[in-house]
């Protein structure tokens, strides 16, 4: 599924995060009706790994309740590239490093928004610096083993990269593709 | 996951489907940041089973270059309840009614939008009559069996109904839960 705008398409509102686009949509039979979708930041995040655990973050944020687990990301800066983005927010968010990168998955989730989420392997991951989370952030790291990783990703309801799932619960289900994975994550190339 | 929005929030732009809604969020240092999070009317989807089959869509869109298998449903009409947004959306998009419905799922797909898609089961569906496709659907209905239903739904990529698609992943691979879904759709309570 791809959510790119049609070229005809108008900016009608700029918000913080969202943009709405509308344009006029040649209808089936012939009549012309206004149609509306949303613009916002690409996201990356990362599948951390750190020696043979990978790093999972239990979130919270202001605005919500209850902590949630989840793995490093968030939106691309102005003007960012998606490798770019995923080195920054794991270094912001966790203080890791890696020189190692894998794009693992590229998924557009909803036809109505032009949006793209970029899941990175960085493997051999190797601490650098604390971590600076901004106001609006509260993370704790975690270094889990890779079964643990995928029960989590899997089977935790509240595990907020809902775009990894589908994949994820494909490799539960394959042990085959889900020992590629693995090596993918912790072997040599 | 919920996706309710805040109390203090204010509408700052509405469209023709989305509504873009702002507010001060305190954030964990006490510092206080303006928030942003969209309004869109809810879903309804239906399982709709005839017969033995499960009746699925192939649908074209004007906007959209290809066609792709889904479930009937659409967004709500202003004031709608969900079950009346369902029965509605059926019969309009493929003609047939149903005496018989369970609320199976319900899911808010994104943190950042007010959104609800229900769906829906409609069990022993009756053919009432033509289907009123609006002038920007072009839909052919079709009668599968529940395995073929299963196979569309967790392996086409482009099946149109992602909400759903998790649960029913899970239920491939669990031979006592899913012959408990097959029982719910076919066999009399």
């Amino acid at each position: 599924m791809t959510s790119k705008m049609p070229q005809n398409a108008k900016r009608v509102f700029k918000g913080r995060i969202f943009e709405v686009w509308q344009w006029e949509q040649k209808m089936f039979d012939g009549s012309v009706e206004v149609f509306e979708k949303l613009k916002r930041p690409n996201t990356a995040q990362v599948i951390p790994v750190v020696g043979d655990k990978i790093l999972i973050q239990i979130e919270e944020q202001p605005q919500r309740k209850q902590s949630f687990p989840s793995i490093p990301g968030g939106r691309f800066d102005e003007g960012e590239e998606p490798l770019q983005a995923a080195k920054r927010e794991l270094l912001e968010e966790t203080g890791y490093v890696s020189s190692d990168w894998i794009l693992w998955k590229e998924v557009d989730p909803l036809f109505k928004i032009e949006w793209t989420v970029y899941t990175f392997i960085a493997r051999n991951c190797i601490f650098e610096k604390e971590a600076e989370t901004d106001a609006g952030e509260k993370i704790e790291t975690r270094l889990v083993r890779f079964e643990e990783f995928m029960k989590i990703a899997t089977e935790d309801p509240s595990f907020y990269s809902p775009e990894i799932v589908p994949d994820l619960l494909r490799l539960q289900f394959n042990p085959e593709k889900k020992e590629e994975f693995r090596k993918l994550l912790f072997e040599e190339k």
